[in-house]
């Protein structure tokens, strides 16, 4: 099937392997999707590592990146790093979307300051799709930001239904709540106040959700949380998947449940397991998050990604691109924010639970509310 | 080989599915250990359910129960429920160690209120014994508590430090701050301060740990953060490995990766898959979590845990309690305090990722240190 051309920007320094497993994704890329055109951003010096595909490859050329350890502002500050070549790059017009391997705060400085943010959202957020066990399930933030304010969290209830309508084709997302427990009042302060507030969103928002509910499914298909918890429960969640594997394995020297008896399961081998593992994160986009928020097509990847990894980065930039996502979320924010201010209340049940009835409804109207539309 | 008596106080009526669950799960630990005696707290009408063993059972009566909904003052206020009749037997002597079911914040106030807490800590923490691909991890707080100062999280360490070397056996146990980057400088404000805190609290404390590092291990014997974090954490953790079980069946309408395409994967059967899951979280210990900082020893059970679980819970409090845990805990709490107010700091290497470097270590002597002891 004839599919239309791409173009994508891609920031060669970023990740722990950089430059060389970002030039096999891109390499692998571009095999798997003729229409695929690449603007790379990267030292010069890798010139003959494409001279295959010099057709559909333009190099922007740099020799600046930034490190884990450097601050994210060096993105910035700096107008040569690679990863702000590459926004540069779809800012201009020169491509369609980018992908950066990270760091991910360089790389969100770089789409904010290149690209601006959409109206109303002073924060981006990173959301990922993950695997569950009754449906994938976007859990946002997933690390764009260690913080967030209760309005904060009602903005990423906002962002996160308005990604899965257009990424998951859903009519009409149910939003949970990251907490401790389902029971209203559960939680901390920030959870309390986030629960009034998107309680009063018009957002399908059907209450607190727990850790289970990410992996399992079926309560919510979008889960609002701060960047600090949800980074730490996307790697948490990517670690069980390789500690279930070793399980699996029962090789090697381990003991029962997989726990070593002794130091033969060094960490270098246990890193090696959670690559591994990566696979069950998730068919066409594993290792991947997409920046909500930007005025733009913007896809970061985990900092351990695989060269499968960054070429499953860059598909998921070129498919969001043909599916038109960043105009489909723009109207949706749009419509929602208009919709919150003149509509009356839905008749949607918060407790209920089952995904069948969420999609027999029609996408309804959002509540007339005094929470701020999007704003 | 002859074990010495013991006597478990537990909560009959804690738990989603109580009483019958813990009824099932204490005959099942007096079945499993011959010298095990049991003080339960619960309703009289039971008593058929006790006639095989009514030797070895001493009924304290009540109808009143702590509901999820409930405040957690309830169990307080109320000098006859279950939970509290269950905890006073410790205070008074009938009973060496108390196992409830939950809910968590009942338990966590009776414990305060009829046990008080050890001196210098302001507030108990429940602490996991995880199974990880390279040894057993210490995770803590895992939900006494939705929130946490940096003091608390240097308390946290202390406790956890303290915990892995009567639980765990060893010696100089490497204590890590759960962020998300390993890099000085990664987190959020209150992370930040705590790292400080830690590095100056001489503990054997080895920096910044991340969600990865809880299910693999490698790199941390203790991981601290606060309740409201580790109780998602703990939930995502075996959430994700009844994933994996539903990924390695791939049956039932399941697509790839487990998703499945429609709505046939309802909740409840997600949520038996999290259930059936959990004989992989651990052993001895599945479902069980033990609160620190307490005088006392109380563990505390899942909320949906099974009657095998009860009976694990039953079965680690009477471990805890021929181990002399509480003694070996106050022990080690008081050296560590003494310890870093007089000696001279140690030689490791907050670098040094090696267990069995770790455990070739003497136990050091604590650094001298302008941070509080224990305080």
């Amino acid at each position: 099937m004839a599919t239309r051309p791409v173009r994508v920007a891609l920031d060669l320094l970023g990740g722990d392997r950089a430059p060389d497993v970002v030039v096999e994704g891109a390499l692998a890329a571009l095999a798997e999707d003729p229409q695929l055109h690449l603007v790379v951003a990267g030292p010069s010096g890798l010139r003959p590592r494409w001279a295959s595909v010099a057709d559909r490859v333009t190099l922007l050329p740099t020799d600046e990146g930034v490190g884990m350890a450097d601050a994210p502002v060096r993105a910035v500050r700096n107008r040569r790093t690679s990863v702000r070549l590459a926004v540069e790059a779809v800012r201009n017009g020169a491509a369609d979307a980018v992908v950066s391997i990270g760091p991910t705060g360089a790389a969100v400085a770089a789409a904010v300051t290149e690209l601006g943010k959409l109206p109303g959202y002073r924060r981006p957020v990173l959301a990922a799709v993950l695997p569950a066990v009754a449906h994938p399930v976007v859990l946002l933030d997933v690390g764009a930001h260690a913080g967030a304010s209760d309005a904060d969290l009602v903005r990423h209830g906002r962002l996160g239904s308005a990604f899965a309508r257009t990424a998951l084709g859903l009519d009409w997302p149910r939003v949970g709540l990251l907490s401790v427990g389902t029971e209203p009042g559960k939680g901390d302060s920030l959870r309390k106040k986030a629960d009034r507030g998107l309680t009063g969103s018009g957002l399908h928002y059907v209450g607190l959700v727990e850790g289970y509910d990410i992996p399992l499914g079926g309560r919510a298909d979008v889960v609002v949380t701060d960047g600090f918890t949800g980074n730490v429960v996307l790697k948490t969640l990517e670690g069980s998947l390789a500690l279930a594997a070793t399980n699996d394995a029962a090789t090697n020297g381990a003991g029962p449940n997989g726990v070593c008896s002794n130091s033969s399961c060094p960490h270098g081998a246990a890193r090696n397991f959670a690559s591994s593992a990566s696979g069950v994160l998730g068919g066409g986009s594993r290792r991947a998050a997409t920046l909500l928020g930007v005025a733009g097509t913007v896809v970061i990847g985990h900092g351990a990604a695989g060269s499968a990894d960054v070429a499953d980065c860059v598909a998921l930039a070129a498919a969001a691109v043909r599916d038109n996502y960043l105009l489909h979320l723009r109207a949706v924010l749009d419509h929602s924010a208009q919709a919150s201010e003149i509509a009356p209340p839905p008749e949607a049940d918060p407790d209920e639970q089952h995904r069948s009835a969420a999609r027999q409804q029609n996408r309804p109207q959002a509540r007339m509310t005094a929470a701020p539309a999007a704003t």
